[in-house]
């Protein structure tokens, strides 16, 4: 997988270079765009993780916060200053809703077909649960309804203070984890577990830096040029400002995540996975996106957290049935399944929209 | 129990023929089709019993998907050939509703009042729970909330690809249930339990299977006579096709699973109870009514599952609270009157709709 | 805490009734009432409490089932004499939002950090989160949806019927936890508990009975008048009816739970913090409310249990949020740090309207 991977960036951004300069035509950019930048993603997480491991877990913590979405936050932020607001907030409900359904859908199918029962640390997913629930169901959905009553300017400042309230408890959560609550809600099985598989680091501690350093250089170059094919893209296939949202970006900003939850499903390691899927959307919903809004202040025009009806609807339900699913701490292939097919109907839903 | 059925079913479907050939008045008709109808399913739903425990659980478990509410099915159908698609739907929903609400809630209360403690599997319970959210919550309400967006075309387009989806899912739990996971989920009480319970068949794997085929038949032929009283009834008591649909057939196609049902709680046998509320539902909703769309692709008026707004948070009411009350594996007679009393306020507005 | 209370009653009632007769300015009074109140209600709960304990727990469940809100009865009782039926609304849905958020929140929030995890019994949670998910999506929200479908008068009806049904399941699960289910849930451990901690009354019964009726008396007048102020406080601050009510009032009302709360969760007695957080919340909207209703009856205008969109989602949100938290039996402050949260973006909801 690594191999792969890391051939398709050492070709994909040259090849991304020469192309931007030689003005390339825009289609045939864009999907070398998509390809490179989900590379670059793939070795950033990696590069993360190894001065996690190295740094321990609370710096780790904080820099996987940071950097776990550094990408989707990246080219949210040039769509931003584009104007493309509809497509960011797209991308924002398409990441909460491919992590939680496709993302956690197909580990679980992947991995149950291989393993009969899938067991994960239950108080953990209902940790993640209130927290799926908060972001998703208060922070995002009670706005809405209040965005049809309040005057424009009102309902900036509930989506800012709504947003600084997400930073806050998004920061409170992580010192819960790390700090006051470290494993005590672990089982002395998950304890002995974890000191075995504990992990040595690959690469040093300024080797590790100085690749995140160039790969995130290297993904805002890549990020800059790839919102500037979206209009083309759009106008070309016929595909709406939020299609290209909810589909191309959550899937590009994501894909690597994609790949680590299903092999680690595959090695019965379904904390892990759950912790990718559910984590990432939780990154996504109370750091990400309210880190956008703050951003956007700065822009001429200001980006508000009120997503269409269809996205609203389509987070709500996916988090339900993804709470329903992971709240015994058990999943199975038909658990699996019943994720996945709830995002193709969402998906056909979009598509036809 | 047996023997009453098994009288008005003698008397009452030659009684039904005379009557049809004789043009009586349809008010009177209407209440002897009801009467033998209720008859019919119950006797079907014993020689599919019969069939079941003869051929084995897999057979079983596809015979009764298919048999289990073949009454309901084979009105739906007639009605949909008669162009009375709100009729159809609204009996969906009501058996929905009813099943959940009124049969589950009134087998709790009463065999709570015999028993303090009513207990049954919860992981079986949210297997189910899961379900019910994607049957109700995802695959009707999602598809509702687009079809104020998309043009007709397409929600008919997203309806279908919902059903194809709904039936896929649906074949794919039996499979899971009977095959990769037949026990896995079950305690070893409940395994031993199902040994000594284990029944014996009353009837033969041949007289089963005719009088399987012979009921059918009757069924058919007084469905289809039932359906064409419809309108006179309407007309008559001033109901409208919705409260028919949500009241009287929704009772008629499955007022012998209730009688089973209490029966079951009375003795105790709780898992039972819930296999029969929650499973009827779950064939309504993902078998039935998916069937439903795809047989009414060849009618002149195709049938979409966009229910009204009424009937819509009202299934999503009832899914709500039974998952919350049928979550812990415990219920009492407490739980079955808060389900009544739902039950009850939502017939109070159906009636006054 | 209990002399802070005494000294600002003894000062306040008079200070009150030679205000209300000397007609001081409506803002000034409007203060010295709310804090008059406070410590009547205060005082009230324990004479409650203490005739509980000697009347024994049947009699005191419905004692405390008639006084536990009498101050906010009484209160709502004047308003809508007066006619302000909105605020009396939005009185009833600030103290669920109140109780559940800000009320549990803080208790888990400050007791959470003096304790670990907070544990209490999961079945009582339960219990409870079932007849929260009765009263407020089933009680209040299906109507909420029919009014829109329905006439005045059948509205009417609708929720006349849906506050007899609360009143009745109210009583029965009373009858439930009393009479019939009474320590069924409990853990041994509990029952220790319970008799280790018997408390003994401090005032004996004629004591506390005679405290009880002057303090209610006491109250009653200060309700009335304070009705009075609530237009000139409108006025002079430019809030809005339901503001004062979700505020205002549901503070008032409520202020002495939320010390007795807090203070339990301090001393770790998680359960008695819930029993009163959501105890509280099941006795307004399953008692209270509905007895309003019947009550304004008597009124030239009657009241419906319609409340408004923000109304209606924040206590929906509310109530799935608690839900998700108290449904393990256990917390902590983080769990009691997102109630706050949420509790906080709601506020600014609603004063932004």
């Amino acid at each position: 997988m690594d191999k792969i991977f890391l051939i398709v960036m050492i070709i994909g951004f040259p090849v991304s270079v020469i192309g931007s300069l030689l003005k390339w035509p825009a289609i045939l950019m864009f999907i070398i765009y998509c390809l490179t930048i989900v590379t670059l993603a793939f070795f950033m997480s990696k590069a993360t993780e190894n001065v996690s491991m190295i740094a321990g877990e609370r710096i780790g913590g904080l820099l996987n916060a940071t950097f776990g979405n550094a990408v989707e936050l990246m080219i949210a932020i040039f769509s931003l200053h584009a104007g493309l607001i509809q497509l960011v907030l797209a991308s924002i409900s398409g990441s909460v809703i491919g992590n939680l359904l496709f993302n956690g859908g197909l580990a679980f199918f992947i991995g149950g077909i291989k393993h009969k029962r899938l067991q994960f640390n239950a108080y953990n997913a209902r940790h993640n649960s209130v927290l799926l629930i908060f972001a998703v169901i208060v922070a995002f959905l009670f706005p809405k309804f209040f965005s049809y009553e309040l005057h424009s300017k009102d309902v900036l400042t509930l989506t800012v203070s709504s947003s600084v309230i997400l930073i806050l408890l998004y920061l409170a959560g992580l010192y819960f984890k790390l700090v006051t609550h470290r494993g005590v809600y672990q089982t002395s099985d998950e304890k002995k577990a974890e000191k075995e598989t504990k992990e040595q680091p690959e690469w040093g501690l300024w080797r590790s830096l100085i690749t995140l350093i160039v790969l995130t250089l290297a993904a805002a170059y890549i990020s800059e040029n790839l919102v500037d094919t979206f209009k083309t893209v759009s106008r070309t296939f016929g595909w709406s400002e939020i299609f290209i949202g909810i589909i191309i970006v959550s899937i590009v900003g994501n894909a690597s995540e994609y790949v680590t939850a299903i092999m680690m499903a595959v090695k019965n390691r379904v904390s892990t996975t759950v912790e990718i899927a559910i984590g990432s959307t939780l990154q996504i919903s109370m750091f990400v996106a309210p880190i956008l809004v703050l951003v956007s202040l700065l822009f001429p025009e200001q980006m508000k957290l009120i997503f269409t009806v269809p996205e609203m609807i389509a987070m709500v339900l996916a988090v339900l049935l993804n709470v329903m699913i992971m709240n015994d701490g058990d999943a199975n292939w038909f658990e699996g399944a019943t994720l996945v097919a709830a995002y193709v109907i969402m998906g056909t839903g979009f598509y036809l929209l």
